[in-house]
């Protein structure tokens, strides 16, 4: 018996509470971690405010929050790369790795993944997590475990960023500036895209872009955002795209904001789950749509480019909260959704 | 002064003419072909019918017709590599060589393409045609001028199947058994691809699949489409899908017909230019979309799958017609429209 | 107590005996499988001959054997895709499922792999296996548990095929007649590749090879195989080539005989480790060496060609033993290695 | 008639003089370019000292020098995107459009290429060039015409870096710390690359190398080198190799260095053509072999990543010669070949 922990839980719509909690046991494969702090994701907020994602459906109580960074404070007997004491970020999904997804290096569309805060699978918001030693990453010196957090919304930019094949002395057109189209925006600065316009509607931001380094941004409000990027490239277009709003309009200016044959990276996801392409403009310029899924072998790239100071990871946090005020902190997210880009409650004291 | 040559023109909607001309001269980098068979292609129709697509706009008298196949009767300076007798597929579009895109090597994108039968640049329905003597195929003795014609549909269909990556092993579903469909299907089967399963909603062109070697047909009037695909594949899904229809319905279809993870090659031009996709559940399965412009580099891989006997490419054609009568197989091929798969016009006596 | 079942065993250089041992038990995830076939490769010979592969040492009694085919005869509790009765394939190594290299979908380079007939881990001449019932692969009815054992050099054949990024309308050439040449022609076949030219220096090899499909042979013996080439691809050389003898000489030739930015695929061990390549030729043709370590996600692809018929895989076979055989087997193997381009041992009665 | 300018002409071996020439007329598709500053390459000492590469052989008077960088004064008619007083650099090789190679985009590889300082075609040591515009890259104003020189080395060292699929968060070695292992290494941090080891026996290289950024550097005269890579890199070895030194014992020590699955890109030729490769380790290892033969579709990317910082183009010309002075330049740079990592001649005053 370990004694007992402190968990946040939604209790309904809404409605947040605490629970006090067995302190988990850990598996031979496994690490206990002190958890210190836990972004909060669009998709908290959408199960916080609606009880469900699609056919998720949360059952209260239920602990959400996938974005963790702690300390190891427990090791199970057959771990070897991690001693107590290691700060580490968590990547939360934990995956078969006998399907033919997994066998293909393409864990996360294994079928079976158990994946952090999504029903009926619990989150991190709790003073301890007990996950797979090979699923921690032990954070350098000076990345902080608030990184170490953040290395998860990371992962979806640095895995956009791949699969939209992007390299060095490219330009980007990043459409949407909330914290995915942000994070995508600095992991393609780390792989070297020379020119990134970030386009969004609002002024905060477009700000918060140019602050983390966007070449140019354009607020879609004030002028027409495919003239702008023409203009921005003398003309002919981007070689590539990421579209991060979920939405038809941003969609289809993507479509006009590339040169011939780019790929467009598709990350948002829509209200009603369809998107109406201009198709025939972009079987004429035989575009490639790529699509994005969480992301796969990202967290160690990802904490080394925090690292080398690659990443401005830190420059996204808006807001942080303490655990005790996580109630105030959920719905202060939902009401200034359009203010904050990255919200993060400090669990630990 | 070579003499004159019988030319067929288009002189409006649905009105089709013949002209005299003189016999072009060639230029050192050409070749004069005399034409043999020239397929008639969608496109052909689409100006005949409404004497545009998109910004291209007829003018008339306009000449048709982009797939053609002949012989060569004289040979520029320059030309090594053909001899008079020769006979030849010739590949439709000049391009600059100097862009981006031919650059690097994606010469179907280039926006400075000359390409037979795309106004203000005229066709092929004519008894001689001078052409780049390095756009013109030589045919091995066992392929037909015919087939050299045909080799232009081929080519889409081959390249739809490179852009989906297409392998040995897999199972593909191509959605649409017009001439497009089945190309794809031949190019598929050439490309060692094991289970190729065709939709369509006409059974004669179902039937012509299957004489084609589909592994099985399904008709989406009798029965759920995605419900026999994913019945057929244990459940799985495809590898791969080919959507040559250009509706919402059967790309709509495609995204539930494939496996997490798979290749979606959109080839058919829709009505609107607009289609409505389930782009989150396209996202949840982590799909890429490719897209298809004519295509590049196919003619010599495709006049080898011919002449192999991997591709049975006389099999597709459904009508033949003299070059006399062009008029009525230009009306015949519209209204007959379902039930025709190839038309192709005899040019030469 | 299942009872006892026939060994073969390796009881010194040179030497085979016979052990009866305990049939094993299933592990929840495994099936037994009574074996009917397995055929002999080149490393069963090499460690019958010198008792070692390099830092692999034979401690006897050793059982070789890697290429096994037969019928589930016993199912464990956590298996659900196979039944008792079912012919299937055994893919022989086992991974981990953990490490880099597993995750990221190349387990066949996994450092903690347990594959059959390497030491210390034992092979399959013997009457049962107890294996993992995901590597257990269900033959088709047209596929014998013969083809079945020689899935596994095939898969070879394809791995390499794969490598070298083989696709229809190539030419190939392959230089090097013994079985994995034969295996990888076949491969190349199956994937579409048009022209493919075997070279070997033994008469009984290339008329195999030609028998099997070869579109023309070359005997290194008899005429300078690279001017060879060359001639009959018209001066430009192959698209791709396989080098799977292991010989400086066929390895040199191979960057004389592909075109400039080819891929060439070396496959085959040498005596002495070390090959002296005429590295500043290929820098000057920008050569692409890939080369080959056993094979990843090929046994699915690789029952469904020789389903097709797209590979005759039978036609390898040149030599059957019967168990009772086996010291027999393995001699007249080492002594007639030029001769034979697969032996199997027939294991069930 | 516009004049004479002056030209540095190789007389023989050693031996170094000046002409006085016409000034270049320009075609319809060229420029005028006053030469600011070349560099003078290890090809151009080579000829210098032996008279030959290959089958390249120098018939004096020979003009040297193929990487210039200078001021446009005259346009060809059909040139739009430059004018005079422009700053460029210039790709050195004029390429035929029409070949397989470039056709498929890699004209690199085009053996009808045209390129500066190769026998029997002239370089760049003199006055004024006239270049094909589409092969003059302008320089944004914070690029300098000698910087527009070294592009040409950079592009090499892009060349590899993306012939190597170099990606950010990857662990990489480079052997030889010479000018193109430097650039390089310049490449890879351009391109994301985390950790760069670079391999020398020459301490002033490997200052060098620090200076312009390595993570950390080896001297081979001083410890075993892969013992070195190994513990840097605990125990696991690099993602990379690029082997620039053209010898045995580096080439061997790249596969010793490297994780399994890497890709090994070789760069350096060596003095006899041949290199003996540890194969069947590499075949253990599944190593990839990657060659690089000059460069493709680099400039403009290299150029944006010198403008924009992320390459310190400046950091590697350790020397700068006047013209009058290039008999010296050349001595001086044959003389002191361990010491200089690049010289460059101001040809301008």
């Amino acid at each position: 018996m370990k004694g007992k922990m402190k968990v946040a839980v939604m209790n309904g719509i809404g409605k947040m509470g605490f629970e006090e909690r067995e302190i988990p046991n850990v598996l031979d494969n496994e690490v206990l971690v002190k958890i210190d702090y836990v972004g909060i994701c669009g998709s908290d907020l959408h199960y916080y405010e609606t009880g469900r994602i699609g056919d998720y459906i949360v059952e209260p109580p239920f602990v959400l929050g996938h974005e963790p960074g702690g300390v190891v404070v427990e090791v199970g007997k057959n771990v070897s790369h991690l001693k107590v004491g290691d700060r580490v970020a968590l990547e939360p999904g934990k995956t078969c790795g006998q399907c033919e997804f997994c066998k293909t290096g393409r864990y996360n569309l294994c079928p079976d993944v158990i994946f952090f805060a999504t029903p009926p699978v619990g989150g991190t918001f709790q003073e301890y997590v007990a996950h797979e030693a090979d699923l921690c990453f032990k954070l350098p010196d000076n990345v902080s475990t608030m990184e170490g957090g953040l290395i998860e919304p990371l992962a979806v930019g640095f895995h956009a960023a791949k699969q939209g094949d992007a390299h060095a002395g490219q330009s980007a057109v990043v459409l949407g500036a909330g914290c995915i189209g942000l994070v995508t925006m600095l992991a393609l600065k780390a792989m070297g895209v020379t020119e990134i316009y970030v386009v969004d509607i609002m002024k905060n931001r477009l700000d918060k872009a140019l602050e983390l380094g966007a070449t140019a941004v354009i607020n879609g409000k004030e002028k027409d955002a495919v003239k702008a990027i023409l203009e921005l490239t003398n003309g002919k277009g981007c070689d590539l795209a990421f579209e991060t709003a979920g939405t038809d309009i941003t969609s289809q200016q993507a479509v006009s904001m590339v040169k011939k044959g780019s790929n467009i990276v598709l990350v948002g996801y829509g209200k009603t789950g369809m998107i109406n392409m201009p198709m025939s403009l972009a079987l004429d310029k035989e575009i490639t749509f790529k699509t994005v899924f969480r992301y796969r072998h990202i967290y160690p790239m990802a904490i080394k480019a925090v690292e080398s100071g690659a990443v401005n990871l830190k420059g996204i946090v808006t807001n942080i909260f303490e655990f005790d005020d996580v109630q105030n902190a959920m719905d202060y997210s939902v009401k200034n959704k359009a203010e904050i880009v990255k919200a993060v409650v400090k669990i630990s004291k």
